[in-house]
């Protein structure tokens, strides 16, 4: 059975009934928790408390089981043993429950048996067109509906954020803080092991739900990359993204034969996803947290400009250089203000930006300073700071703020209150008014920067086509048909060669010559210089047994280093398998660039470009993408790199040919996307010559997949 | 009079008797809280408050001028009008008085004015022998002997912090802080404008005071560069010094007409001599204080392998995450503490490091696991982290953890409480437990990672000899006074060379030959190849006016040349003064290096090392070090930048002749150390070839100051 996952989210996010399967009269168990947070919660609708032992729960009347309910049930909070779990949720299939919500735990993060549990429970699920969260998770609370069905401690406030987690414990700890710090959610879904709904899931519902304005998601993987990054993508331009993904460092080694796949860290896929579909990522939870403080109350800005406001000159300059590292500018004030605050403040104030009201700043002083700058049409945020000096009225200051942001709602402005006794019930104060508060400027600043940041990146998103070049997919099949019937996984030159030439790449001429007297000829048809290789499946670096000879100009010196080739291999490999001698043209150097693809587990074909040749593993200025790509995408691509501004033409340097080597890179993407079993790519070195002379692939190495 | 600074200080921090000069009765006045606060402190020598018009303040007798007061006076704070403040000082001098503290304002902080009045009070001061502490500033505090000599209000706990800020709201900021917290210090000294006294006096005071361990500095420019630098790297051997340098973007751009200067940031100089004195450089004040309350309670960590205690698994991944980007280590446990937790667990438990003891753990599992932890020979600091979880006990957990690190002191012990309202009394008790606490993860792991860098800093600090080449001094004295007589800045090419062969640099030969027939004997002395140059004041960029030829294999060819580039110049830039036509050997390609030299105004010569070429701008593969230099300074600026990898040779290249390179390095650095007249040097490139093969400066421009 095919289910609308969305259609049936909205009514777990806004059930008009719900069972509590598991619920317990004994306070301190689970089943407990989760049906006096239902009720604490305010939830209108109506609860059924099942277990087939008691009557009477909380005041509510018991069910024996979800059959012996009479209405329709929407929702089924599962809080029994995992052992119980698969024909309970049977049940809920033939009752025509729309949503499970199974806190239980014991599944998949147990091991193999958990594992196939989960598996059965989520057929069953969908047999009768179900949605499942969890297992193995927290509940789920929507403060709109509102109602909690959770085993949490506490629901938060109401507010703008939806918050999606894949630990639960983090989620815990998430809401105590949030009620101390006065965030307010709209959502709280705890995603236990996704077995059926996962973060993508929510990420769209999410999307759709009017009352969240703004999303955060802590993860520790993705389910299904493509689809993660689809729905991220339809969700950015409208709302802002936040996520924390860790497991960085156990997500460990991956197997890694190629450059592009060396170079690509084991996170690395996740960082370029998140990019490429406009998510913003934080390093840690409290920069997330940092974030969600200032965004819950504040509109996004409109610009990079802010005004700082302070009354000691130390914490200015401090704001000022934590503004300049996060891209955020100091705006030149308007003379209006300028001249009011000329007219107004002390002589010795400071009336540009910085605007120092100096130590003896009244609040008086710095509602004239805090509503000059929010009226500055040259304004789009407005930092105060404040130290506890002797006559500082720290709370009729934090007063004045609340008063301000009333009065002028549309720009963001934030609080960086610096002490610590003094503080605590000025800093109340705020919380209570929506100005979002902190210890030290850089981390308001740094917040701050990120929602400017998310603006950006939501412009930044353009719909842009993936482009289909005209290509010789059957040409690639029989290629791979060859190597496969060969036995062999890595292409030989000749056949990698000759994949990139069926799909337009221009690559410098190769073929494999069988004797001298064929080399002669390959080598008048390419014309000189040629250069010749060993072609063996046995050798992989060539140079180092004299494999390879560079430079030959005559058909002498081709014959020549064909029998040096041959006898080298003998002396040093002797039982090596020969296929023969590639004879391949010696195009002109251009800029030395790198080409690679390698497979990411989630997200797919992981595009890799940069400088090339010796400097690959030592500068590492690469950049990656993931495939399919645009036009805009190989451009950012390149513009990624240092590389990219060689390219462009440096002072006695010409341009590089970057429309020639967009469409390779694009070629590649459209290469790695049709043949999936494209394990690994590189070309290195790619030479790019002076526009409008287009590059040169010169070595190409392509792996497969076994069949 | 010659002042032993370091002996008045002790003399501040320990004064017999203080006087208060402008003491006030009237509360709120600067001059009542100091009085007060001195009394609050506990200070048990003598006070003398100083007031013309008053009997009595604060119980205390009044006296009508300094020289009223019978016995000596150590220590003077100065509260007075500014005007008034010069004429005190006079008086203090003939008193006798040894060390004066001036919080009154009005001084270069107000402009030139002010300055001149400054000036005039260090003069006089230095007259009686007498040492200055600001003006315009708080005040000092030194805990253990004890007393508050300023107007903060309240006064820090004893601790073993000494603390020192430019900035006197930021400290006021800081106290208040400081008592929420429970952070101890021991000086807290507010440097003001700097007169006299300044940061380098009080790092080398802090490093002899036997109760300050830490030393912690907030400052936005040093007085005297190289002072500071010499005190530093004396201290830090015995205490681990952190700073904020703030105003990095307030210090705008630098004159930078060569490649090192304007690769070269505002700020550059201050990383450098922070670097090379051992000095950590915090990113901004939050992670000061939280190195800082981690540093009050806890030994420095005997190295980097931790052990991770959780119970929830999301936490212990990000804890794990954030180790592994600060540079720590996940310790692996030895197999009896793995035996014993095997032993004690639940079997769900994971025993393995992070050790995550459930979402069920109670204070003894804490325990249990926390001691095992610190007990563990392959563990050198823990983390304990707590989530909210249903069953947690929050606060007998934080009992527990106090416990435990009175059981075992001698290991570094953080601890994380996830959480908001639910952790407040919990991180009340580690607070006054001793036991730094946190919200999250990674602020945790990055405060126990600067104390672990410190010491690895600290070890590394080795006292290296600067090297002394034999060089002629005098001939480039003599290149000087001719260009100088000339009026130039900008040296000749073949004088820029002679000045690097004066001090044995290896450099492509150069001669100007004014004739074609002078251009055929000098190629004929130098050895074909050569290269063509025009020389000329006039023209800096010759090759956009045709004025470098390369490659000249013949004396026709050379001839032909001479008169090439005569034509060039006559066509391009006709009112051109001509020197004549360098005649440069054309050496042998090799790596491609930069070496260049700018100078500081605050740290003298900075020299930079990196990839040369057209390489320099867009790879900006640089590292640079203040001049004089070690060897071992000259080895690790090669290793700080990716080029140094390549010159060690990599797969399929030789490595390239280390050792000459840094010979050239430090030859350069005793050029410019011994001649201050040199303020911009820049060798571009240097190439460097094989082992034993040396290397060559190809074009070294050098620029000099006017006399």
């Amino acid at each position: 059975m095919t289910i609308d996952r969305q259609k049936a989210i909205e009514t777990l996010f806004n059930p008009k009934s719900i069972a509590v399967i598991g619920a317990s009269s004994t306070k301190g168990k689970l089943g407990n928790s989760v049906v006096r947070n239902i009720i604490d919660s305010g939830y209108e609708g109506r609860i059924f408390p099942i277990n087939p032992k008691a009557e009477e729960i909380l005041g509510l009347k018991v069910y024996r089981s979800v059959s012996a309910i009479a209405g329709h049930v929407d929702v089924a909070v599962i809080v029994i043993p995992a052992r119980f779990v698969l024909s309970v949720v049977e049940e809920c299939g033939k009752k025509g429950v729309t949503a499970l919500v199974i806190i239980t735990a014991g599944f998949k993060e147990i091991g193999h048996e958990g594992q196939e549990a989960e598996k059965k429970i989520v057929e069953v699920a969908e047999k009768y067109g179900m949605i499942v969260q969890g297992p193995n998770c927290l509940g789920i609370i929507n403060t709109y509906a509102p109602y909690n069905a959770s085993f949490s401690a506490g629901t938060p406030s109401k507010g703008s954020i939806a918050f999606a987690s894949q630990s639960g414990a983090l989620m815990t700890g998430i809401l105590d803080w949030s009620l101390m710090e006065k965030i307010g959610f709209s959502k709280f879904v705890s995603l236990g092991n996704k077995a059926h709904l996962d973060e993508a899931d929510f990420v769209e519902a999410f999307g759709k739900d009017p009352n969240s304005t703004f999303i955060l998601l802590y993860i520790e993987s993705v389910v299904d990359g493509r689809k993660f990054m689809k729905a991220c993508r339809e969700v950015v331009p409208k709302k802002p993204i936040f996520i924390v993904k860790s497991g960085v460092s156990a997500a460990g080694a991956r197997a890694a034969s190629s450059h592009t796949g060396s170079l690509a860290g084991s996170d690395t896929a996740y960082d370029v996803a998140f990019k490429q579909c406009g998510v913003n990522r934080a390093e840690n939870m409290a920069e997330l947290f940092d974030v969600a403080s200032v965004f819950d109350d504040m509109h996004l800005p409109a610009g990079n400009r802010v005004a700082i406001v302070t009354n000691a000159g130390g914490p200015g300059i401090m704001t000022t250089d934590a503004c300049e590292a996060c891209g955020l500018e100091i705006a030149q004030l308007s003379q209006t203000t300028i001249e009011l605050l000329q007219k107004e403040l002390p002589p010795a104030a400071s009336v540009y930006n910085p605007i120092d009201a100096l130590g003896t700043a009244q609040p008086s002083d710095y509602a004239l300073c805090i509503e000059a700058a929010l009226r500055d049409e040259n304004v789009d945020s407005v930092f105060v700071l404040v130290t506890p000096q002797a006559v500082t009225k720290e709370a009729e200051t934090a007063k004045t703020l609340v008063e301000s942001h009333r009065k002028y709602p549309g720009k963001p402005l934030v609080a960086v209150f610096m002490g610590g006794n003094s503080m605590v019930y000025p800093r109340i104060i705020m919380n209570d008014g929506g100005i979002p508060v902190f210890d030290f400027p850089e981390r308001a600043v740094h917040a701050l920067a990120q929602l400017y940041k998310y603006t950006v990146r939501r412009d930044n998103l353009k719909d842009d086509i993936v482009p289909t070049f005209k290509v010789d997919t059957k040409r690639v099949q029989k290629v791979m048909d060859s190597v496969r019937a060969d036995g062999r996984s890595i292409m030989m030159g000749y056949e990698s060669h000759e994949v990139a030439e069926a799909y337009g790449i221009p690559v410098a001429r190769i073929r494999c010559a069988t004797s001298s007297e064929e080399a002669r000829q390959i080598a008048k048809d390419i014309g000189f210089p040629v250069v010749l290789k060993v072609a063996s499946p046995d050798i992989v670096h060539k140079s180092d047994i004299g494999g390879i000879i560079l430079g030959l100009e005559t058909l002498q010196e081709v014959e020549d280093g064909f029998m040096q080739i041959l006898a080298n291999v003998k002396k040093h490999v002797p039982k090596a398998i020969l296929y023969g001698i590639d004879v391949q043209e010696m195009v002109p150097k251009g800029k030395e660039l790198i080409i690679g693809c390698s497979r990411d587990i989630q997200f797919g074909p992981l595009i890799m470009f940069g400088a090339g040749g010796i400097f690959v593993n030592y500068l590492k200025d690469i950049a990656f993408r993931l495939a399919p790509m645009s036009r805009a995408d190989a451009g950012s691509l390149i513009g990624d790199t240092k590389m990219g501004a060689l390219l462009v033409g440096v002072r006695g340097e010409l341009p590089s040919d970057i429309p020639a080597l967009e469409d390779t890179i694009l070629k590649i993407s459209q290469l790695v996307t049709d043949f999936e079993e494209i394990v690994e790519l590189d070309i290195n070195p790619v030479f790019a010559y002076e526009k409008g002379k287009g590059i040169c692939a010169v070595d190409v190495k392509i792996t497969i997949a076994g069949e």
